[in-house]
């Protein structure tokens, strides 16, 4: 292909592949189908990528940028070819700036490192998704990842002050700044996150930081009724106490859990969940107790204490890996984030209890409670078609359920291209024209990432193979 | 005129307004220069928000959404005639939903209002400017106000998680929604949220509350030097400790506020900190003491802690009153809302000290000192026309200053007309190019608020009379 060839004149030719091989490494990421790019071009800065830009604009060649793939919604995807754009080979670069509470990254950075970075000055990176360890800073931008402390302070975008982003035509641009307040025209900084690579790509983020609370302490409490556990979750949020996470884990998570790697968690039990709270210790010690007797109140079989650090670590880890233990129950599992208000977390868990019966599959909840985030897994075989077809139906339910309840497809993964057909649903057809329109005037050609958020004619949700 | 008496067939005739008195009392807001509407439409219901627009996108007619025109950057002027939309009329009403941590609003409602309805359900919604007693929450959003609490908590648009919007074409979506969490394709939300009625009218907002702290403490700090306070607010704001006020008045705002309405201010203080620290009684009581030790030992004179809570809000009425008792000093005060990182706030005030001897004009300055965001107020005549070019030319110079020291145009109060000339020198041509193509999307016949945001070919900043 004649843009490859002149792909090289400006990039090095050990940042381009081309082999087969190389393709299949880049046709996936952590949702579902494979998509093989034409060529994948890593870039390790900014003129590099406006240079990409401005050659796919004028060929009219699909650009999708991926930082580590670990995408639950299909962002990364190469659903029409072109260029798998990788940003995880930039140099992972992190800068605080403790007199201004803010931090400066490279779109590489691992999650993780930023938080790290803000702890040796005794502040603070909030956001935390699960993959905080291995996904990238740029990945998360592009997705607006949230995480348990997301409950207290917020997901990625109210994280996020300014940006430094390649426009679809390639042109490089900053938009907000390093203060807290701007007000300067519209907010293109947070237009931009969550866009899920459709209209540009992040090249630096300006992150606000907050001071590290002095102490944390956590609590798991056991519930023998999934029910009451709702209940427990609403009521501890209304008493005035705002914990800095509230996780839930259903009985087949917690089991999962133990079988693949224990932790000691109750396997008995029909649901846990795990709060921590944040702040000075003197409040905590008698928040801990408030939030003790509201759970017991309510019907918790009883509420733990860790006696040491390691062990509130431990449970931390043990909800850290739900996702790679139940992977391990069958092959395939399609984990959702359909999100509700608040109150509706008991009416979502008997949604998801009809659901479960009506197609026959099998749903395991676990997730964000607090603020109404849940995550239910369907575990499933993709070689199985006649139960991935029941599987599809399940999860069209589950979109209706949250939307019905007042709530939204997704909390936390994206759209991509699993949930593009299911948007007119929720923002109706003016709604989601407005969103084509800003996307049409930015990218006139249909290059940045197509084929996600946006549903093409008649597209449908298929888990089954072709 | 034609669209005026076709207005009338869907618009009750006692809601439209075309007499010279009434369109001169629409004509100005709480910034500069005075225009005529048409006419005034005031309109109570999204219903006819739709028919307006529609017929004004029709007609091309400019349509200029207003609130209780607080405004102190000219959002609701009316600068291409047309239509003045009044909205303070429509009915104030607020429902908060505990459970959900959510209050939904019409446009209408003073600010004020919704934070008594979530007090009475021991919640808050924590924006506070000055103006909230009077100001509509509508405008609010459309200008995404601060106030003192949003360096702890954020401003409007951190608490917006959902709208009903009339679009330019006069159709009715909703953005976002109920759920804390949602990244159901673009963020309309926060797009439209500060985009100074330039997207469209918005008719109903569903704002997220917090639970409200049990306590709070005030402090006033005394300095002898305004250096000294800046960089005492700069130490406090990194040592892990974030107040949820932090502002800061110089000695001719303290006189001007003693003047106007005796608080009990230090008049011979060179510049006063008023901080407030909320949470919990046990945390804030030992919070109160190193914050006093922190600032006492960078050299501030002395601090003070009010004695009653009756002492305490009348420090914090004082400092509400310095708007009005400085606009006594001279008959016209333009007032600025350039911001800058927090670390910057000394060097942002010496710049305005050579600013003031350089162009022989009187600056006052107070504001949000903690979140960088200063208001310096130039004190005038505006029928000098020789002084007016000098205000000008220190205006101008206030802006290069800002954003030279990596700050920004507006931190609060937006763009209007009066920075609009400006926006190019903080966001470059494609930044600029960007936003214009949103708007220009939107509102292909630019019939919402014209004249704002977006400089027009060849506009400068005008304080002098035409």
């Amino acid at each position: 292909m004649e843009w490859i060839e002149e792909l090289k004149s400006f990039i090095p030719e050990e940042q381009i592949k081309t082999t087969l091989a190389d393709r299949h490494s880049y046709s996936y990421d952590g949702s579902f189908g494979e998509y093989l790019p034409d060529a994948v071009v890593q870039v390790k800065q900014k003129e590099e990528v406006a240079a990409v830009l401005k050659l796919a604009n004028m060929y009219h060649i699909p650009v999708n940028p991926r930082g580590q793939a670990t995408c639950l919604s299909g962002g990364p995807l190469p659903v029409h070819g072109g260029i798998s754009l990788d940003l995880s080979q930039w140099p992972q670069h992190v800068e605080v700036f403790p007199d201004d509470l803010i931090a400066v990254t490279s779109p590489s950075t691992r999650t993780g490192k930023i938080n790290e970075a803000a702890e040796a000055y005794g502040l603070m990176y909030p956001p935390d998704p699960s993959s905080a360890h291995v996904a990238t800073i740029g990945g998360n931008l592009a997705e607006n990842s949230g995480g348990p402390r997301g409950l207290k302070y917020g997901v990625t975008k109210d994280f996020v002050i300014g940006l430094e982003l390649v426009t679809p035509e390639g042109e490089i641009i900053r938009t907000g700044g390093r203060t807290i307040k701007n007000v300067t025209g519209f907010d293109l900084t947070k237009l931009v996150v969550g866009s899920e690579g459709t209209l540009g790509v992040i090249t630096e983020a300006t992150l606000k930081l907050l001071p590290k609370p002095p102490a944390v302490q956590t609590l798991m409490v056991v519930f023998d009724d999934v029910r009451t556990a709702g209940a427990a979750i609403s009521k501890t949020l209304t008493s005035g106490i705002l914990p800095s996470k509230m996780e839930f884990m259903d009985q087949a998570c917690i089991q999962a859990v133990e079988n693949f790697q224990p932790a000691g968690l109750p396997v008995d039990a029909d649901a846990i969940v795990i709060i921590e709270l944040d702040g000075h210790p003197e409040t905590i010690a008698i928040e801990t107790e408030r939030v003790q007797d509201i759970m017991e109140n309510i019907g918790a079989v009883k509420s733990t204490i860790p006696e040491t650090e390691a062990e509130a670590a431990k449970i931390w880890h043990a909800r850290k890996q739900v996702s790679p233990a139940i992977a391990k129950i069958k092959p395939t599992k399609v984990s959702e984030d359909a999100t509700v208000p608040r109150s509706k977390i008991p009416d979502l868990m008997d949604r998801l209890d009809v659901i479960k019966e009506k197609h026959n599959v099998e749903i395991v909840v676990f997730g964000h409670a607090g603020d109404g985030n849940l995550h239910p897994n369907v575990l499933c075989d993709k070689r199985d078609q006649e139960e991935m077809r029941r599987v599809e139906l399940a999860v069209e339910d589950m979109f209706e359920a949250a939307i019905e309840l007042g709530g939204t497809l997704s909390g936390e993964h994206g759209i991509g291209t699993m949930k593009a057909p299911f948007m007119e649903m929720e923002l109706g057809e003016v709604g989601l024209d407005l969103m084509k329109r800003i996307k049409d005037s930015w990218d006139p050609n249909g290059i940045m990432n197509p084929g996600k958020v946006f549903p093409e004619k008649g597209q449908k949700l298929v888990l089954r193979n072709e």
